[in-house]
């Protein structure tokens, strides 16, 4: 344990978990997008770009506050690292969404849907495990289990690569789901960057 | 305002601003091969990786210069982050020029102009502004305006992707098509990191 | 040449020594892969994830290490910057040997085998430049032929892509083949960034 001389800037705390809460809602919402319909989807994906506003102003106050304040809770590049990993998740998931109403594709392949029920199970454990940032409590449940959801990510993400090769035979339709899928595998990759700043910060601590 | 106990190293600006005049000259190489014969076009991207390779070398003095002062103007890591990012901006316009030659590509979809338009526009303002980080003066117009361009540069690549995948009927000059609007697409974003990383330089020095 | 005042911690060069020892491994066992039937690429497929999950460890012993160790040998971010490098060049030949088995595809362009050969040689070269770390001894032969490999691997990689686009007609099979050389020129990149990061580390050493 190091020895604090300096009071800590604790709203840095706080400003974690609105980040972290802005990305349970892009999450929930790109499931929503799924099942709806062309115009359904157009109207989620206006929401889900409110969330990713919000979240980028959520980071920049982060950033902000990182840069006019002398003394800070953890390493000022732990801090940042963390900062841009959580931006990069909503980013990802946001470009997603936006592909699809872009792309004005139809039903995507079902492993889709497994994709996007991982993320949404990242971001809930990370929005519950950022508030225990101020107390370091028992954070490793949370970064051990997000690399074992990463890790399946990553399966699902392999097989249906291979199964959209195997079997769509249409090389546009084949390029619009890559990229929508490959988008919602750095958001899952994402999710890890962020446990792993988490892991960082709470090795330094103990 | 922070206390100065130490001369500041100065030639760090110089490097920088003659980093970003090589940035001006891609950019307006960039736009006169957009019209041009695929005799020329080759011509031009030899002019292209000529100024790609002075800012290679920008690039390398500052890192040098980085790692063998040891009172540098600003922190270590802005002007790590700055230099890279203006690197990047670089490299992604001369990549976009690569591959036009790379993939004998025709006349390019009219949008393809309104993108190298914002970067031409980027570059000039980041070479304006370079200079003024000596005096910190007046440098946040620079940062807000270069932030819009780059969300007007986002709109305009999503419209062309679209565009491209309904109009497009061939993949395969889809996918050359594609990946020249992508590296013009990053190179705008680079250009927004430059800006990120004056705005975290001159809030630090506020 | 800095004070020091305190003893280094020496078993970050063995760490980074055996991390460097993998990249032999899997760039070796890629070569193999690509003479190999398809049965025999699936087994050696498996012998790269390995190697793979190898380096894993070696990078989170040297990141847990950094973590905990107060003093460090050199800069915390260079050590940083040199692990991570290494832990992608080893990602980036694991993809492609991924992707190889996972579209099932057949004989690849001949350009591959040279792109591979890069990939070994810039492999040997640092195992063998990572134990003199220690000694900084005729580190800058090292980082000059890897940029030079570099240098090479990229005209390579952009002939192959030209050739690829003139030559396959089929846009799926065309997609497959250039996921696993950019995979491929990805490495070398690492690679490079490796040797880059070593020159970082010695020219503050000198």
């Amino acid at each position: 344990m190091r020895l604090r001389l300096t009071p800590r800037d604790t709203t840095f705390f706080d400003l974690f978990a609105a980040s972290a809460q802005h990305l349970v809602t892009g999450a929930n919402l790109l499931s929503e997008m799924l099942g709806a319909t062309p115009a359904a989807r157009k109207e989620i994906n206006k929401r889900i770009s409110e969330a990713e506003h919000l979240a980028d102003e959520a980071t920049h106050q982060i950033m902000r506050r990182l840069n006019q304040t002398f003394v800070t809770p953890f390493d000022r590049d732990d801090i940042y690292m963390l900062a841009s990993a959580l931006d990069d998740c909503m980013d990802f998931m946001d470009e997603a969404a936006d592909l699809m109403v872009l792309y004005k594709v139809g039903e995507l392949p079902a492993r889709v849907a497994d994709q996007v029920q991982v993320l949404q199970r990242c971001a809930e454990l990370t929005a519950e495990a950022m508030p225990r940032l101020r107390s370091m409590d028992s954070l490793s449940e949370y970064w051990v289990e997000v690399n074992r959801l990463e890790n399946q990510a990553d399966k699902t993400f392999r097989k249906l690569l291979a199964q959209m090769f195997d079997e769509i035979s249409d090389p546009i339709l084949l390029l619009k789901f890559k990229e929508i899928v490959e988008a919602l595998e750095e958001a899952a990759d994402a999710f890890e960057k962020v446990a792993n700043a988490v892991e960082t910060i709470a090795v330094k601590e103990s």
